[in-house]
C-alpha cells in the first residue's frame, strides 16, 4: 500500500545500483533527482493518473520549475531507499511536494536528502495552464492545505 | 518470485520514467544498460549475494567486459517493462548473461532489446581473478550449461 | 581541426566528470555510449548536419540499431579522453561507425573501450527508411568503403 | 580564456545531446546538475586544480550539500549552451557557487536555469574540514566576498 495509512504520504522504495553512484563511492547528486521523479509519478499512478496518459488525452505536462535540495548524508551502492512524497501546495497552475529520501528502516528524523520541487502544468504550448479540475480533486485528497487560490504562475 | 519456475531464468519489473527518456520520445539506448545492471544485481541478490558485500568482504567486483545489444524495438515512457535474464557461461572469471527487455505481457518471440553481456571478476589490484567456489556453486545452478572450463580470461 | 588529417577519422575530446563514474572509481560502462554519441553528434555537424535540424527539416532520426562494446581498461575520473569516430560501412538505410575512447596521448593500439554501432535512418511513422542523397553523398566522402548497395533494412 | 575578463566568472560551453534530453522533447532537469557540475570542475582546473589530485595528494572531496535551482526555460537537443559560475561565498570548509546556464548569445538577464550549490571539503573519514590555505588563497582571487570566517559548519 503505497499511501501511508491516515496521513498523505506516499512510499516507494528502491534500492542504490552502480548506474547511481560515483567515484566517490555514493550516489551522485543529481540521482536523487531520478528518484524523486521515479517517486511524484508513482504518487500520481496510484491516484489513477499516468504521464503518458495525461499528455496524450490532456496535452498536459508537469514540468520542474524550482527545486531545493539538501543533501545531509549519503546513500551508498546496495543501500535499500524509501522514498516518501507529499503534497505541500496546490496553486492554479502548481503543485508543490515535499519529497524524503532515507534508508529503510532509519530514523525519520534524520532523512539522507530533502528535496522541496515545484511542478508547473504547461499545455501543448509550452504555456503554463490551470490544473484540470479532475485532477485537482482527486489530488486534494492528499494534500491537506490545498487552497486552489494561491497560484504561482 | 523472481525465478521463473522450472527455468533458470530471473525476472525483474520496472516502468519507464523521464529519466530514461530522450527528445526521440523513447528509452535513450544506453538506458537499457542501466535496467540490464539492475536485473543482474537483483538476480544474483536473489541467490544470495550482494555487490556491496562481494567487494567488501571479498574484495570481488564484476566489471563487465563485452555487451553486444540488440534494439529491435523502442520502449516509451510509461511502459511497464520486464527484464530476463540467464546466465549462459561460466568461465574461470567470466559470467556471460543474456538479458531481454520486453514489455509487460508482450510476445516474448519479439522483444524489444536483448542484450549480451560478459562480466569479469576482478580483484582489489583491478586483476581478472577467478570466480570463488562458494559464488560459482551458487550461480551454476541456474547456469546449466556451466562447465568452469572454459574461462575467458 | 576534427577530422584528422589524411583519414576518414574524426575526433572529439572530453574529460570525465563524476557524473560519469560508478563507486568502482571507473567511468560506468554505459556512459561510454554517451561518449559515443556525442561523437557522432559532432562528426555529422562537421559534415554540415544538426541532429535537430535533420529532425525538423527532414523528419529523420537516426536511431541506434545495435551496439557491440568492447571494454578493456577503464577511464578513470579527471581523464582526457580522446572519441575517435569512423564510418565502415553505409547501407541503404544504416550508416556503421566503429569508435574509440582511449585516454589523450596514449598508445592507439590499446584503447580503453571500442564500440561498434550500427544507425538507421527512421522517419517520423518510425520507419526506416532510405538515407537521403544529400546526406549520403556528403558522409560518403568518409566512408571509404562506401558503396549504398548492402541496405541492412 | 575560461574567465570572464574584469569579473570573477568563468565560463563553459557545451552543447545538448540526446543522453540529456527526455521525452519531453527539451533537457531532463536533472542533467542541468551535470551541466554545473562539469562547469565548477573546469572552474577549479582553471585555478590549477584536478579534482582527482586534490582527493589523491590530499584527502579532499568536496560534496554537494545544498542546491537550489530555478528553471526558467528548458533547453533542447543541439542547443548551445553556455555556463558561468562565480563563487560568491567562502567559509571554513564550504564554498558557494551561482551558476547561471544560457543559450550562447542569448539575453543574459534571462537565464534557462539558475543554480545556487554549496559545496562542503570533506576529508578522508567523510567529516567537513577546512579548506586548505592553498586552495583558499587561490580561490578568494575570484571570490570578492570571501570572509573564510563564516563558516556554514
Amino acid at each position: 500500500m503505497p499511501f501511508i495509512a491516515n496521513t498523505p504520504m506516499h512510499r516507494i522504495q528502491t534500492r542504490v545500483y552502480y548506474a547511481e553512484t560515483d567515484a566517490g563511492g555514493v550516489v551522485y547528486h543529481a540521482a536523487y533527482l531520478n528518484y524523486a521523479e521515479r517517486a511524484r509519478v508513482e504518487f500520481m499512478r496510484d491516484l489513477g493518473f499516468s504521464v503518458a496518459d495525461l499528455t496524450r488525452d490532456h496535452g498536459l505536462i508537469f514540468a520542474v520549475r524550482h527545486c531545493d535540495i539538501d543533501f545531509s548524508s549519503p546513500a551508498r551502492l546496495d543501500d535499500a531507499l524509501e522514498i516518501t512524497s507529499e503534497i505541500v501546495e496546490i496553486g492554479g497552475a502548481s503543485i508543490r511536494f515535499r519529497q524524503v529520501i532515507n534508508k529503510t528502516g532509519m530514523d525519520a528524523a534524520k532523512p539522507l536528502v530533502v528535496i522541496n520541487v515545484t511542478l508547473v502544468a504547461i499545455n501543448k504550448d509550452a504555456k503554463a495552464c490551470r490544473i484540470p479540475d479532475f485532477l485537482r480533486e482527486k489530488i486534494s485528497i492528499y494534500a491537506p492545505a490545498m487552497t486552489g487560490k494561491k497560484g504561482e504562475e
